[in-house]
């Protein structure tokens, strides 16, 4: 079989996709791709058709769109404002509906880890404005939607899975539709911080930064949930695994190496991992030097980008 | 009549009580009080039982106990102590339940405003051990109270009413009681980070720092709800309004001036304030210049406190 | 004599002048005054030209110009860009230098008391540039200014005089000048997170939030030291003293009341105060509710302003 | 030769001796080395007492003390108890001075980068009283050592190499000994805030997070120094090289694999390493995923025991 489905878990669909095609020139049967490529960003489409596509990359049928910005970490401002239009349009079919309806924005992760923050701090710059229908000019009201937001904590520091608090809040608010934003963990060192990925199926329980356990879709909270992730860590096995697995690659082409690293099974490959690192690594994570000014512009992109596709009918002016 | 309604609301019930006593000796009708002092402290106990002296008061029907710390802006480690151990004694009673009660701890107010900060701090700070059970020896198992804690935000930044999300909360995860710690306003200066107080009769929307409008009662909330409150700002109107007040009062046992301020009544001189004042105050407060490390102490103190109550079983290297 | 001393300090020159002036319709001899109004914002150039003036106002001999925004705390994008516009404005004559010269930016005040860390979050946003030199694209190299910065922290947490610090560091660094930004205590209300200070006579001790006891000036550092403040506070001693002073007034109006308080000199009164409130007022403040907002606001205000009038020759996205 | 010179930089010297050992049972000669175990702790003292032996290492003469921790990130209060004991005891014999002397405390690092915050949060929760002497009472005057303390940022953020602030801030403020404090950067992740060294040499340059160039040593500040380290991150790169030379260690040992990878020397591994994972490896860096309470609790111990080691006179109360 060509297609060997995915072992190590990743939060990305794009990863997912590049290691079942591992070194197939063909792609995945049951998945449709569209690459664009402008202005220093490649934005991919994943659609993911196929229940056998779905169970081979680990991923549910959806849509995911991926916005890759290989430079942002070098903190260019006019590659931020082209990165936040890019997401504001890829945003705005998912989002722009009916003046009445509610949406409510979910940032998941935690507070107080810098790299967990990047949920909480998009709702932090949101344009909230539910509350304000009341009080605003009739002029501005006509053209504002409803918007709600809220950082639920995470099972570590709430004691409740963070699917039941969301799922109470959907409950008392009664919004249309959710938008959870969450940090993510790559494979790749090179994604940290530089790869954007919407999707139309939830979020997932997966490899990502909190181990929220549980997913938050239509299924476990009651509306529609429209997924963003950022890649803000890799976990440190993760990565050695990636080292052994590119060593291997590397030996492979090398006559003088054994064959027997290079021709070893991604799962042998993880037990000689675990075997030579030992449990230390459980708990560390890979994550560049920045992560904290990196996660502020980050936020500033996303909570930028969803007020321009919440709010199409006002002046940004009107909320900046 | 002797006894005149408050006119400006105040969140502490001792305050409330003063200003409906003003110079009288007598007691209210309807209002039973024990004070207790020790050790720098002034344990005040107020029960309000009638109808009549909850109106004159404009606090409900309950218990309401303050503790008094006049020193604690000093920062004596020692004082803090004897305030935790003396905040723990209050809240044993009201929380030391059954091995198997879950109860849900949340901090009301504002992450990113320092005077509002108290409650999601002291959630912060919190032992959260309902997600342990599974996780921790027989043991510790054995001797631990099941504890959950959010800290929900506020509506300017969620854009939802903070009882409809409590309400959701508790309707997912079946708490049987909660306690719930709000930054609070008082009207004298002197309270300020030195004044913590515990009502067995949930929180009514006042004065307080984030206007939180609808109370978070059992009627509200469907559990029984403890409030634990410590007033971190005086609001500036309330401080010149107080300033007029003694000032009123000075002058009156002063025969070189006039009593027509004196004498005015209460809302007469508000009205005066507002004239020779002017909208400006509105959105003023006063706190102390180290209002940043007094709320971090006092979150220590409270969240140390609760931890005690809430785990008499558990040894305190357990959790701190 | 019409004009009277001040008896209360202020960091504001325009403040001093108002309280020097009083109800004199003439302006003081030795002062002249330029104001330009214009998009929300009024621009007052008070020149200080006698060391008459200088008593009467106890502001030093030099110009002030002051930036009054009265709408600023609603937070208005627009109006924003207007402030930077308008700031940059007034410190490029003040700062544009020969490329070669280096400008080392002081952010005056105490991380961890938000309305005392205007200066350090100026400097946290600034662009420094000083040790690039080496590594930047000669094409850049050519048009950038030479930018250093400090937070060197105050008294209460270094126990160094903030002079001695910032002398040592312009003894190593040699810059050819310094500015200062820091946070100032207003006497009106009105003026808080509202009124943006220039002078070209450094640092004078007063009563400023943190209260730096000598003076940061050319005399005391040895370069030419601009001073960039913005108040952040009232202190509560100064606002009471100021409602007694306005009650004063409308009461003197009444001929109800008597004259006693109203024709009180401004040191009476002050005692009065001092009776009335006793010594709790002395480590209060008065500050609007959305200070933290507030400050970072005028942080990004100060610190995009200083960029523009320090690096005149880089295109604005080569620093943002 | 049996001892191989150290090709990777490490901030620890327990380190730099693992690696010039190898797999020799002998000690490097020119160093005595003293182990003690006790209480969860071990304690390794490193004099490195010949040139031969401070080449090998890369470490300059002079005593290096090591607290080893493993289980500090279980965050037991006990535990961490014991620490700042221990650290307490380590430090005494270099800190406990005649009165009158004057210890300036140095907190390297970005108050803004989490792992590099270790020393600013140090100097933020420091007893510091050379500014008090004038306003204690004499009987705590009498037994109180002088104590400052600076956070004097870092290069990336100040534009000024960090040691010219201090040598600027020395010559004002006339200390007679620099306490530096530092996260460092460590080989082993097992290390990662579980190891605290002290050293009477001064701060060197090396791998260290904030790569802080020129040493601050007597020689370059005209004070001695004393450095306190912890490290917080493993720099992904030596992580790498560390994966690699485990797997070729593990390798050997199997006849199954090809023994060039394992006989590599260690130069070859690290060209290896490069060629295989690239560039994108520069910044990154390997931390625990609690990095932000860990650096909190490693910042209590460090300043407690700095507190009780500077001020042995002092009651505990009298700071705390």
């Amino acid at each position: 079989m060509e297609f060997q489905a995915v072992s190590v878990q990743t939060d990305m669909a794009v990863e997912a996709r590049e290691l079942v095609r591992g070194r197939s020139r063909r792609d995945i049967p049951g998945v449709r791709v569209h690459e664009d490529r402008r202005d220093g960003m490649l934005v991919t489409r994943v659609h993911v058709v196929s229940d056998e596509a779905a169970r081979l990359m680990a991923k549910p049928v959806g849509h995911y769109i991926t916005i890759d910005v290989p430079r942002f970490k070098e903190r260019d401002s006019d590659l931020r404002d082209r990165v936040t239009e890019a997401m504001a349009e890829v945003l705005a079919p998912l989002l722009a509906r009916p003046l009445g309806e509610h949406v409510l924005v979910v940032g998941l992760g935690n507070w107080n880890a810098t790299p967990d923050a990047l949920g909480p701090r998009v709702v932090d710059r949101l344009l909230v404005t539910r509350h304000l229908e009341a009080v605003v000019p009739a002029d501005i009201r006509g053209r504002m939607r409803r918007v709600s937001a809220v950082a639920p904590g995470v099972l570590g520091t709430t004691g409740i899975e963070t699917v039941d608090i969301i799922r109470g809040i959907v409950r008392e608010a009664q919004p249309d539709r959710v938008v959870a934003v969450d940090a993510l963990a790559a494979r790749s060192p090179s994604r940290l911080l530089a790869s954007l990925q919407v999707a139309d199926t939830g979020i997932h329980p997966g490899s990502g930064v909190g181990n929220r356990r549980e997913g938050i879709t239509e299924e476990t909270v009651g509306v529609p949930v429209i997924a963003i992730g950022v890649p803000t860590v890799v976990l440190a096995a993760g990565m050695v695994w990636e080292v052994v697995r590119r060593l291997a690659a590397t030996l492979k082409e090398d006559a003088v190496f054994h064959r027997a690293l290079a021709e070893m099974e991604q799962d042998d490959q993880r037990r000689l991992v675990d075997e030579v690192m030992g449990p230390e690594l459980g708990t560390l994570m890979v994550t560049p030097k920045e992560i904290d000014v990196l996660v502020n512009d980050m936020a500033d992109v996303l909570s930028d980008a969803l007020n321009r596709a919440l709010q199409p009918d006002l002046d940004r002016t009107e909320w900046a």
